[in-house]
Order: structure tokens, then sequence, then C-alpha cells
């Protein structure tokens, strides 16, 4: 299989995920503005969860061009990904409607932690596939990010039984750690 | 990246809004010609914004067409964008089904404001990221049409507050004004 | 904009639509087999109109096929077929929960009748660009099927008043006259 | 037809399918770890699905791979395919919803057979496509896999009447048999 096929069936995962989000985003009954409000916090949410779907198709992106070829585990790791941010619809809306409660906080750090595990699964299948001189592994040098946004997930986990709104600014930083576009990868491949 | 994966991804998205749209469009409970008739705003908005979207995947193919490579910011002034336009099955449906009160018809007037500002912004990094000769800034030339929207679109937000009409000719009025599609950028594409 | 683009969105919209049309079949709430059967009219409605919408992304395939180049009014009247096709998942849903009453039944050869239409206009705006020796119309011929298929379905509208049963005859009559690929297109193409 | 005209369709429609299906995980009105626990049925179903969907997606494409020409027989061979591809979201939201009942676990298992059997046709009509040396034939030898699983699916129909957990299992063995990527046509295909 090549590449571009799993990359153009990600991205349509992803595409369809990202848009049917904001059918969460119920047409209120009221034609007045207070009858917006109760949507601010599904709104916010979408908005955070939206952040998060760019990322993930951004740096997908980048990793899958570094592959040459895809083989089974390659394939089965990426739906693996594609699983969890399947979720994210769910858990978004969820927390959303729910006003950031704590459950809804929680079990929407589970998926983006789950499927932060994911991405760090494709990624070792993918530097396993390439060899001794993986360019996955050259690029991704000691994974900073990678490493340490399943930390601050679990982190924000922890304190949404208690103290959602530290979790919120947990996720959020989680974004905006990654929103620097991953660089690494694009200059490893211009090097070689 | 590669222009054609952004296109690729746009696409996908912008197809995706135009086609949940008719979501909104709720089967009604009677069988009779009657029960069709509480639908008729909602259709006549569905058609507003059906056309509103088909410009701007057209204007947004021919925007990114001047690009041969893209950014980290160009791709994020772009998922931008696609943000503003995935709210407009929202904002189309309120509107459709409160029959053009007057909240929903400024909401849908501040999406589509918010939506023109960024492709606004979209439009200027690539310019940005094109440098002196850009072609797409030729092609834009003194870009009127992009500079009267904006004002349009502000001038039927005020109106909405008292004659949601007036607003409603004018969002229809800013769609015809750029259903002639922009051959600037086929010209001067077409001249170097 | 190349022809490759056009279909590339086109194909998502109506990959889209075919897919949509399954979520108006709603889950029941019962357990049993018999919580099946009120969604029996519906489901046979479903493969009517998932037949109509293969048909027409088959046909649609190898009309875009003859062309080169996308004007801007080819364009519009691709999006203006793709507008009547986005109301089938609607027409389709209404019909089948309504058992086919005369009413949806009515609505949904309207709904046919249009995209034809569309589908007419799309074919001529494309003729037109070709110039004399335009390949479409000597692909299409005296266009039998296209001429007759309106006919059938204004005769269908006009029976659905009293024998509903009459249209829907109808409605797969001429789904059956298409179904046979369009073979003529093909021919041309190859004799060229 | 071109094959990767009919893949590309083909994707879009398994994509979506995919992720429409977690639409049918509505979001719980209560906000506790409690309110999510009638969601587990729903889920696991959805699991089962996922990885239902991801099979038949990646041996599609390994099957459309020996096609070099798009027949019409193929083409209506393969949206007979999606057709009942489609109905897996429905059938797996019963199941789910009514926590694997016989009833819905028997169509569950009927949809699954109607999609093998859907399958085995267009392999068939790509087999008779290709005439003598067909590379399809080749890869795919005695095709036990093709042959257990419809057996399997009619043996799970069978005991769904009275022991639901029996054909549950059955779904999965057969999930699992699949899950290993179908290495033989790729194996033929590097041999040519």
């Amino acid at each position: 299989m090549k590449t571009n096929r799993i990359e153009a069936f990600s991205d349509g995962v992803i595409a369809i995920i990202i848009t049917i989000m904001v059918l969460e985003l119920k047409v209120p009954h009221g034609d007045n503005i207070a009858a917006l409000l109760p949507l601010v916090p599904v709104l916010l949410s979408y908005v955070l969860s939206f952040v998060y779907l760019g990322i993930y198709w951004n740096n997908h992106h980048h990793m899958l061009q570094t592959c040459s070829k895809i083989s089974g585990s390659i394939l089965w790791a990426n739906l693996h990904l594609l699983f969890w941010l399947s979720l994210v619809p769910f858990t978004t809306a969820w927390m959303g409607e729910n006003n950031f409660a704590a459950a809804p906080t929680t079990i929407y750090g589970v998926a983006l932690l789950m499927a932060a595990i994911a991405y760090f699964i494709l990624q070792q299948v993918i530097i396993a596939s390439q060899g001794e001189n993986s360019m996955l592994k050259m690029a991704i040098g000691n994974d900073l990010k990678g490493k340490i946004s399943p930390v601050l997930y679990i982190i924000a986990i922890l304190f949404s039984f208690w103290f959602q709104w530290i979790s919120i600014g947990l996720y959020v930083l989680v974004a905006i750690i990654w929103l620097v576009p991953d660089k690494r990868i694009e200059r490893v491949m211009q090097s070689v």
C-alpha cells in the first residue's frame, strides 16, 4: 500500500471528525442571544478539540511523509490512532454540555491520552519499519513534546476529580506546546 | 507540505460542511404539503449558505493555486478559515428555524464576517510568504470585493436588530457580488 | 480549474450524501424483529435513492471526463446539480417514513426532476464550452435517456396525487433505464 | 473509469461510514461516570464494527490494486458492497443500544453476511474481467478465509436466537481471522 492512500483515508476521517463535531452544537429553541448562552462551553470545547485535531492532522502528515512503504502494522497502528480521535466529538460534546464537570473533563483527558499513546505507538512502528537509519527517528530527536504531553494529560486527569479548571488549563497548554508546527521532520527531510 | 494536500483536506471539510447542512432540514412529521411550510425559511437559508460555501470553495482554490509551498502559518490561517465556515450549518439552521428573527440573523452575519476576516488573513499570510513579486498580490489588485464585503456584513449586522429583511438582502447582495467567479487570479496566472 | 479538482469535490459531496442518507434509518427502540417493520419502507426508499446516486456518480464522471478545462459556468452548473442531489436524503426519508404517502412521493419526484434538469443544464453548458466538435455532444447522441427521464418523472408526479404506487414504479423504471452504464461516452472517447 | 477514481470514492464512503458510526454514541444526560455505563455495549459494538470496516478498507484496496480497468459490472458490484457496509452503523447501534439482545445480534450478523457475499461477488466479477491469467485469482488461491467467513456468520446467526454471546464470539473470531492483513495479493503482485 502506498503512503498517499493511507494519507488520503486518514485525511478523510480527520476531516469528517473535525466537521461532525459541530453537529453537537445543537440549534437552540429560543430566538434570542440569551438562548446561545448555554452553548458557550460547548463552543469553547469545540474550539479546543478543533485545534487538537488540526495539530494531529498536521503532525500526522509530516510523520507519514517519512514513510515510503506502508506495512500491515503501520496500517493498523494508524487505524488505532483514528479510533481514539473518532471519540473526540463524543468527549468534546459531553464536556461542553456539562459545563466542564468532573467526570466529562476526566474522560476528555483520557481520550487525549489514549490518542497520544496511539500516536506514540504509530511513531515507534514506523521507526522500527525504517531500520537503523530511520529518517523519522532522526527527525523527532529526543521527542520532548511527545514525552511531556502524556505526563501533562495524566496530571490533568488527576486534577479533574477536584479542580477541573486546572485540567482544562493543562489541555490548553499541551495544545499550545504543539501548535508550533513540527519543523523537526521538515528540517531533517530537507537535509537528506 | 504540498499545496495539493491542504487543498484536498479543505475540499473535504467544505464538502462535508455543505452536505451536513442539509441534516438541519429535519424530516417533518406530517405527510402533506402543509407540513413542508415551516421548512421554507430553513430551505431558503440553506440555499444562501450553499451558495456562500460554493463561493468560498471556488475562490479558496484559486487562491491556493498561487502557492507552491505551504508554511505552518498558511496552514493555521487556513484552519482558522475552516473553523468559521464550520459554524455556518449552525447559524444557517438557527436563522432558518426562527424565520429570520433578529438574533439569529445577527449571528449569521457575524459568522460570515468572521469567515471574511479569516479569508483576508489567509490572503495576507500567503502574500507575505510570496515576497515582493507575490502572484496573489498582483492577482487580487485593489481587492475591491474583499474590502466591500466586510463593510456590507457590518451594515447588515447593524440593521439586523431592527430590519432583518434588509440584512438578508445585504447577505444576498454580497453573494451575488462574489458569484461572478474570481477571474483576476486566473488572468494573472496565465499571463505569467 | 482542473477537471480532477471538481471531480474530487463532487465525488466527496456525493459520497457524503449517499452515506448520511443511512442516518435517517433511525435505530428503533424495541429489540425485536417487529421493531424493524416500520423501517421497511424507509429501507426501500433508501435502496432506490442509493441506486439513483450511484447512477449520477457514474454518469457524472463520464461526462466530466470529456472536459479538459472547467469554466466558471461549468462549476456553478455542477454546484447546482449537487444542490438538488443534496436534497435527496431529505425527500427519501420523508417518503420512507410516511409509507409512500401522496405528498412525499410527489416531492421525491420533484427533487429527481430538478436533479435531471440540473444534469441537463450542466451537459448543455459543457457542450457549449467545447465548441463545434464537442466530444460530449457526439457521445450523448440523441440523448434518448436524458429526454425520456424528465417526461417519466412528470408523469410520476401527476400520478402521485392519486396512485402513488404507479409513481414509485416509474421512479424504479427510470433507475433501471439508467442502470445500464452509459457506454456511449466511453465509446466515443476511445474512438477519438 | 480508472481504478483510482473508484478507490477514492470507496475510500470516501468507508471513511464516512466509519466516522458517522460514532454519532450513535449519544452524549449522555448525566455528568458522572455512571452515566457512561449504558454506553459500554454501544462502545464495544462500535469497536467491533470499526475493526470490520478497517479490514474491508484494507482488503478492498488490495483487491482493486489488481485491476487496471473498471467495467460497469465491477462498478455496480462495488456499489453493492458499499450498500451493505453502509448499513453497519445502523446494525451496530441497534445491537449496542439493546445490549446484544437476540434480534439485533441476528441482524448484525445478517448485514455482515450480506457484505461478505457482496465482497465475494465483487471478487468474482473482477476475476471474470481479468480473463484466464487473473492476477486476483492467483492471489486469493483457495480463498480459505473468504469461504470460512460466511459459514461462521451463518452459524453465528443461528446461535443468536438463543445464545447471543456465542454469536458475538464468532463475529470477533472472524474479525481476528481477517485482522492479519491479506498478504497473498501483495505477494503475487510482487512476483509478477
